[in-house]
C-alpha cells in the first residue's frame, strides 16, 4: 500500500466507521465487510445519499466498486434514481507529475472552498497502481486537515486493471457525490499513460500542475496534456523559486499561444502558486469561476457535457465489444493459430482477422 | 481531381494502356473497365505478377481498390498466392508537411535506386482528398522522370473515407508489388490526421522529411511524428536556405536526445539534401541501410514485421466489430433514443451501453 493509498484508506475508514482487517486485500475486506452487516436497501441507500448521509454515500460507491455482479447491479439502481439529483456540481480535474505537490495543492485548494462554505470531494484516477506499482508514491504530504473537514469527502481511486474500468466507476462515483449535495468535485489524477484523457473526459475544467523548470515541457506537449490544459498552475512559487516560476510563467504564456483556438473559447491561463503557504489559491478559484461564466454563457459547458457523455456511451460499448470478442472461447482457441499462420506467411493479417471474426 | 492525383492518374493509365472516360468517377470507371474486358483468371494474374507483368500488377491492385465484393473475393484469392513471393523488400516511409517537396524528392531518391539497379514502387495513403479535400494540392512539382522509369511503378492512394480502408488496401497492394519483384517499396504520406500513423505500421524504416525554419516542430511533436522517425531529412538546403538548414540539423539533433531509446536500438538521423539539386540523395539511403544492417542484426526488422501484422490483425478486427455493432438496424434504431435519454439525465452513458449491447 503507497502512502498515498493510506492517506485516502484512512478517509475512508472514517467514513464508513471501520477499521479493515489488516491482512486483507481491499476487495476481499469490502465482500466481508459487505456481508457481515445488514445491507440497507437499494431506496435506504438513496434516501441517505441525498440526504448528505456520508456513510450511505460510501457503502453505495463501495457497492459500485465490488466486482460482485449482484452488488454491481444494485450500485446500477442507485445510481438512476440518484440521476434526478446529480449534475449540479463543478467538476473539476487536476493533474501534475509525481513531487509536483497534487496533495498540498488539493489539501489548500479544498479548504479554500470549503471555508466559501462549499462542499468538496475529492476522488481519484489512478490505475497505475496495478499497472506502474504506484507512481504516485513521491508524494511526501498528506490531506490531513481535509480528511477531518465535514464539508469535504475524500475517497481513493477505484482498483482495477483497466484504465476503462477505473474511470466507469469514477464516473458513477461523481453522480453520487453531487446526489449526496457535493457542489464541487475535485478528481485527482498522475501523468501516467491515458488516464489524464480520461479524467479531461469527465470534467468540466481541467488543471495542470507544473514545477518551474522541471524540464517536463516535452512531455506535456508530447502526451498533448497542456493542450487539455484549462490552466496552467505553476506550483511552489515561493523562496528562491519565485523568479524561476514567473519566468516559466512566461514560457509557458508563449507555448499556449502556439495552439489553436479552444472548441470553448476559452483561453487557457497560467498562473502561479504556493499552496505550502496557501498563496495563489485565490486566484486559481477565480479563474475557475471566470471559465464557467463564460463557458456557461457560450453555451460550451452542456455541450461539452453531452460530448462527455457520448464519449463514454462509445467507449463503453467499444471496450465491451472488444472484451467479449477476445473473450470468446473459440477466437481463444483460434487466435494463436491465425497468428501464427501469419507469421510464417500464410496468410494476411487481414485474412486471418475476417476468419476470426466468421467464426 | 487534385494536381497529386493527375500525376499517379497518369501513372496508373500508362501501366494499363488505356485512357478512362473523363466524366465517370473512377470507381464508375473502373468497374466498366473490368466489365468490358475479359477478366484473367486468379491464377493468370499470379503468373503475371510474379513474372513482373505490369498490366496484370495494376489490374489485381484495381481489383483490391473495387468495392464490388465478387472483386474483394478474388483479390483475397490472388494475394494468398503472391504471400509466398512477398515480404522480401524494404519499406520505406515517408512523410512530410505539403511544400516540403515530397514528390521532388521521391522523385530523386526513386531515380538513384533505379540506377542502383533497384525496382522502385511508390504508394501512397491520403484518406485526405475526401477528408479534408486534398491537402497535398499545394505540391507543383510532378513525378514525370519516374512515372517513365520501367523500374518505377507508381500507384496513387486507393480511394475511401476511412484510413483503415485506405490503409488496408495499401498493405495489400505492398504484397502484389513484392511478389511482382519490386525490392523497395516507398509509402508517401501526408500529416493529416492518423494516416502517419497508418504508414508507420507498415513500413521498415520512417522518414521524416522537414524543412528549415517552417516552425512546424511543435506539430512533429505533438503528433508523435518525430517519436516515429528513423531519419528526419531536412529538405531545400540549398542557396541562401544552407545555413538555416545546418542549424535546423543542430536543433533536430537535440530534439531528439531527449527521446527515450527505441525498441530498435536504432538512434534517427538527421541528415540535409537538396532533392531539387539532387545533393544528400545518396546519403539518405546509406542511413538506410545502416538502419537495415542495425535491426537485421540485432532482431528488431522481423520482429517489428510480426508486431505489425498483429497490429493490423487487431485493428481489423476491432473495426470491424465496431462497424458490424453501428451498422445493425436494432443498434441505429434504439442508439439515438439511448443518447437523449443520457442527455436528459435519465440514464448514465454506461447503463446505455449495456443496454445496447444487451438488444
Amino acid at each position: 500500500m503507497t502512502k498515498k493509498d493510506k492517506i485516502y484508506k484512512s478517509a475512508l475508514h472514517e467514513h464508513e466507521g471501520i477499521t479493515p482487517p489488516k491482512i486483507l486485500s481491499t476487495n476481499a475486506a469490502e465482500h466481508i465487510k459487505l456481508k457481515r452487516r445488514k445491507q440497507p436497501t437499494v431506496d435506504a441507500l438513496v434516501t441517505g445519499i441525498t440526504k448528505g448521509n456520508i456513510t450511505d454515500l460510501s457503502r453505495a460507491i463501495t457497492l459500485i466498486e465490488s466486482t460482485n455482479p449482484k452488488h454491481t447491479q444494485k450500485a446500477q439502481n442507485v445510481i438512476t434514481k440518484c440521476l434526478p439529483h446529480a449534475n449540479n456540481a463543478t467538476r473539476i480535474g487536476i493533474t501534475g507529475v509525481p513531487g509536483v505537490g497534487k496533495s498540498t495543492f488539493i489539501e489548500a485548494f479544498g479548504a479554500y472552498l470549503t471555508n466559501l462554505g462549499k462542499k468538496v470531494a475529492v476522488l481519484a484516477v489512478d490505475p497505475s497502481s496495478s499497472l506502474s506499482k504506484g507512481s504516485i508514491l513521491g508524494d511526501k504530504t498528506r490531506m490531513d486537515d481535509l480528511v477531518k473537514d465535514k464539508n469535504a469527502f475524500i475517497r481513493p481511486s477505484p482498483s482495477g486493471n483497466s484504465l476503462g474500468g477505473v474511470a466507469r466507476k469514477t464516473r458513477e462515483t461523481i453522480i453520487l457525490c453531487e446526489a449526496a449535495g457535493f457542489d464541487t468535485i475535485i478528481i485527482e489524477t498522475v501523468g501516467v499513460g491515458q488516464s489524464e484523457t480520461a479524467v479531461h473526459s469527465m470534467v468540466d475544467f481541467f488543471l495542470l500542475l507544473k514545477l518551474a523548470g522541471a524540464g517536463d515541457e516535452l512531455q506535456g506537449i508530447k502526451r498533448g496534456i497542456i493542450e487539455m490544459a484549462d490552466a496552467i498552475v505553476i506550483n511552489k512559487a515561493d523562496g528562491d523559486n519565485l523568479t524561476a516560476a514567473k519566468s516559466a510563467k512566461v514560457e509557458f504564456n508563449r507555448a499556449l499561444h502556439l495552439y489553436p483556438k479552444k472548441a470553448s473559447l476559452w483561453s487557457p491561463k497560467v498562473t502561479l502558486c504556493s499552496a505550502l503557504k496557501h498563496h495563489g489559491i485565490e486566484d486559481v478559484w477565480q479563474l475557475i469561476e471566470a471559465y464557467l461564466k463564460t463557458t456557461t454563457e457560450n453555451g460550451y459547458f452542456n455541450k461539452n457535457r453531452n460530448n462527455q457523455n457520448k464519449f463514454w456511451l462509445q467507449q463503453t460499448i467499444e471496450d465491451r465489444l472488444k472484451r467479449d470478442f477476445y473473450a470468446s472461447s473459440k477466437i481463444k482457441a483460434e487466435l494463436k493459430a491465425q497468428i501464427e499462420l501469419v507469421e510464417a506467411g500464410k496468410t494476411t493479417p487481414f485474412a486471418a482477422a475476417e476468419y476470426l471474426l466468421s467464426l
